[in-house]
């Protein structure tokens, strides 16, 4: 069993590439939730409706969120209705919020409406949230004032310089049922190439997950989240750079590969670097991370190479194949 | 000013023409509110969402309900992911249900989202919910159990037979804001031509709204619900008719103009019954109800005379202009 943690487009790339390798069966996705946000009375859970749709078939894949063939008549009657829309939900991906939410409302677990829409997707994989109690990334910006992580991100464009991020609601949150034993039962802990820190961080933070991070016999790995060796085009893609650089700056940490390896140091077994950043190598393994360099951009290779070493890993071959660095 | 009680398609029809007859600003309506429903974790409003559609000109008039222009997109969504959808929302309808519970989840009252919704869609018109509480008619059928109104309406067709019918909680509702006043300034009061059980009995059974109907300088005045001197060809007009049936059955009284004016008689001052069922004039006079007839059904008559006879008893015209009864 592969049991997976992260959240978002990065993650929901690789996780339909295991999908598609191994059995889906084999999988366990433990998925963030703490970016989710109530919006016009409906709960939205973009880590894992990205996931959802993803491994489902359903996603667009060019928008790269949100649901394929869509149309947005509701939001454009919104928008008629003089309401500010900033968080665009198209009239297909309503009925994801609306069973969910339907079923939250009369007393259903995010845990159980979860794995209720992966069924009704006809998915193998497990999908879990990370909990089932409400946490929010929330960022203090420089211009004064505290914000949803989705305010930052899609409403300001996350062009905002950041202050400080907490998870709220963290501390008293439990896993998810199912959390802590798909990490204990693992034969592989794979940190996808999430956000770091609005999609990493809150899953690791909550209460034992550390705990059973260090006591799973399975390796940890981690797939590097930031890779500043390819030049980036598309604007949602540059987006998302600029939060994951805001937020890993308010801790202190530079956007580079490096950083994200050194702030899970400890945490985990084996780093996973793309050859584009190829030459921060030696700084990674000399915080005492062991290092692989594999393709990481799925979008943008077809090198099956990082899916067929996870493979291997979970199969328990230890060592890492030998790769050119560039 | 006149103020309307009541609510559906029917009363639609009256409060639209009368607002384009006198002016919108001069009429205030009280809503029902009983035959609402939670679904999909949104509220639904279906008499105020009538409402709003007819008088901004927005409702889909063929079809008697919703939006023109409408798509089922989220719908159709919902439907293939194996949920039964018995209550269909357009997905431009569905902007009105997120607006609403969005503000109702953020602490807003039903009362402050009407008028917010009446707002943006530039009404003058006040459209007031009878009440900020949830009432809920439920009908105990035949088959055994009980059902919410919407599920014996919209779900099973009103095939049933009704053996009860109550107002979940109207006892310990008040009466929005507003309600009662509007009741005593009037010049003039009609209880619309409603559904009597489904749409008029919640409202008059809210604490006060009776005493303020006796206690009002203002005559009021009911337009028949019921015509049953014409035959009825569309299929959702033959339902409707079939739920007034089946809930006056219940109260022990017939599907007639004379029943419902029995029902209303010491309420009301006068009843305005169709040339279509004039033989019934002298039975309701009987009553001791003072009759009126005048073409009532507005979707297949051009003519203003309800509407003329309307503005006329609020100006303070006390004699019913003479009608010859066909």
């Amino acid at each position: 069993m592969i049991t997976c943690l992260g959240g978002g487009i990065g993650a929901a790339r690789v996780w339909t590439a295991l999908a598609a390798a191994a059995s889906p069966a084999q999988l366990t996705l433990v998925v963030n939730t703490a970016d989710d946000v109530w919006m016009h009375g409906l709960r939205i859970c973009p880590d894992i409706d990205t996931t959802l749709y993803a491994l489902s078939g359903r996603q667009d894949r060019e928008r790269g969120w949100g649901v394929r063939d869509e149309t947005f008549r509701c939001m454009d009657t919104l928008r008629s209705l003089g309401e500010e829309v900033w968080f665009n939900l198209g009239d297909r991906d309503l009925a994801t919020h609306l069973l969910r939410t339907g079923r939250l409302r009369t007393g259903a677990s995010l845990t159980e409406v979860t794995a209720e829409l992966a069924d009704r997707m006809c998915l193998a994989a497990a999908i879990l949230p990370m909990s089932d109690t409400e946490v929010q990334t929330r960022v203090r910006i420089e211009a004064g004032g505290w914000l949803h992580y989705q305010e930052f991100l899609v409403r300001r464009g996350a062009r905002d310089r950041v202050r400080e991020v907490v998870w709220a609601g963290s501390e008293e949150a439990e896993p998810a049922p199912g959390v802590l034993d798909a990490i204990a039962r693992a034969d592989l802990v794979v940190l996808a190439p999430s956000n770091p820190v609005a999609s990493l961080l809150p899953i690791l933070g909550l209460p034992g997950v550390r705990k059973a991070l260090a006591a799973t016999a399975a390796p940890v790995v981690a797939i590097t989240p930031v890779v500043t060796g390819v030049p980036i085009a598309d604007p949602g893609e540059a987006m998302r750079a600029r939060s994951r650089a805001g937020l890993l700056a308010a801790l202190g940490r530079d956007h580079t590969a490096t950083d994200v390896a050194a702030h899970l140091a400890g945490l985990i077994d084996a780093f996973v670097l793309d050859p584009a950043d190829g030459n921060e190598r030696d700084a990674i393994e000399a915080t005492g991370v062991d290092t692989v360099v594999l393709p990481t951009l799925l979008h943008l290779t077809d090198d099956p190479a990082l899916i067929e070493w996870l493979l291997a890993r979970a199969r328990g071959a230890a060592v890492p194949p030998p790769v050119a660095v560039p």
